[in-house]
């Protein structure tokens, strides 16, 4: 049985075309409305079949009872005001944007008083993106993160968690900050310093990049990949939360400084000391079944 | 046909297990003698089939033609200069380290006259270790680096690549410095950074560290599995390749110092730049094979 008789989803890229091709799999919604901004991937959207795909913001919109944001989290204000005059009265409407303080700034001033917003995010991706790198079981076992908010209808929260553990996933609340903090030091960190490296590899003499490419060992390899994600996402992502990536940058930066040091004065223990208890840490996360 | 009637495989972790496993796989050696500094790793290997595990240094060489050193780069000297006694006329010695200047550095002063030396590496590796952790088929497709010696007979070259080639390795040749920059930025720096980064959520506070390991998301799971290898063998790689890995990790810190900036100042189009840029290479290392 649908949870949901029509979902809008906004935005065909890895996660949209994901939440549609698993809502569709396990028929969490009698009616699928898709949409995105360009007229390229509403094309190669519908050539695949992924939705109702339409040709515009009100015909996706108004019959809509949930309706999910899957857009770059710089883009958010400027869809949540395309939307707004479109809305169903009673409509749920959330987002996927790997930064919360700002999609909550920037969408809530659109909502209207008829309607409700409940922020989320999934803790799921890959390096690939558009609507074709899309699949059902992208959110299976990972967790969906929900921005409680107390001024709506608690059965509303209560139908939006189980839709979402329809896609497969372990839905968790959090506040805001604390989601905004964990993802800068778990997702966007990684992703900043992953990017670094791959760019300082590449400004290097031609022959010594050259010679890089071709031999990259398995460290290397690993950054290249989490360095080919989405450019405008991550840019939105680092614009967006600027503040808690800030903090963990500095903290470790201050810890690269300590290692550095160590490198230079040969001081083999501390190093040996930190290698040796980070080696736990996957065996953590190992233990609790969240390694691929 | 074997390429050597005796190999000597010293030191049993991930790179000497799977070396005896392709040896004996691909017949390329009449006997295969091991033996590891650690009695528990002995018994191990002997457990598991490990080649002839042999009780002292002295029976692992005194027959072998070529003996593979597969210790940490921290101790070659003192593993060189051990064996130095007991070796046979014309054997080759060769070793895996991850650094070349330091190990011929350490290793060279114990060559006998007539004995022969080729410093090598091979370019793979998981983050597992152990006599158990290694299999046949690591080096497949894997580059082996040959750091060529012109003092040397070139047939024992010769030999000696055909030998690596029947590992299911690809050889070839570079100089010590060379060799070490590029490994310096393809494997020293990554590996640093990930046990740098997984430090840092390690020392966050109680809450948000649990949380940390529990939402672990793409980014950071990657960087936990990196910063999972071997503590001591890569203790000696960054004692070993100070030089070249404290090269890299300046320009890495004035790069990443760049885009700290770009973050603070909200400069958006510095970071799009960048990240697009860096998605190419990964398109680069797919288009030439060297992805896993």
């Amino acid at each position: 049985m649908p949870i949901y008789d029509t979902v809008a989803i906004i935005g065909l890229g890895l996660i949209g075309s994901s939440v549609v091709r698993a809502t569709e799999l396990n028929g969490l919604a009698a009616h699928i409305n898709t949409y995105d901004a360009d007229a390229n991937v509403r094309e190669v959207a519908a050539k695949i079949g992924l939705g109702n795909v339409k040709a515009t913001l009100h015909e996706t919109v108004c019959d809509a009872d949930l309706l999910m944001l899957c857009v770059p989290v710089g883009a958010m204000a400027s869809v949540a005001e395309a939307i707004q005059p479109h809305l169903k009265a009673g409509a749920v409407i959330t987002d996927t944007g790997s930064t919360k303080a700002s999609v909550v700034k920037d969408v809530s001033p659109f909502i209207p008083e008829n309607c409700y917003f409940l922020p989320s995010h999934p803790i799921a991706g890959t390096e690939y993106s558009g609507p074709e790198a899309g699949f059902a079981t992208l959110f299976k076992g990972r967790y969906w993160i929900i921005i409680p908010n107390d001024e709506i209808p608690i059965e509303l929260t209560k139908t939006f968690t189980i839709y979402l553990q329809g896609l497969g996933a372990v839905v968790e609340t959090m506040s805001i900050d604390y989601h905004d903090r964990i993802l800068a030091i778990t997702s966007h960190l990684p992703h900043l310093i992953a990017y670094t490296i791959v760019g300082t590899a590449f400004d290097l003499e031609q022959q010594l990049h050259n010679d890089v490419i071709r031999l990259a060992a398995s460290g290397f390899r690993d950054f290249t990949r989490i360095a080919a994600s989405d450019p405008v996402m991550w840019r939105d992502v680092f614009i967006n939360n600027g503040d808690a990536v800030l903090e963990m940058l500095g903290r470790f930066s201050e810890d690269l400084a300590y290692l550095q040091r160590a490198i230079r004065w040969k001081e083999a223990d501390k190093l040996e000391e930190l290698f040796t208890r980070t080696r736990d840490i996957r065996k953590k996360i190992k233990d609790i079944g969240q390694l691929d």
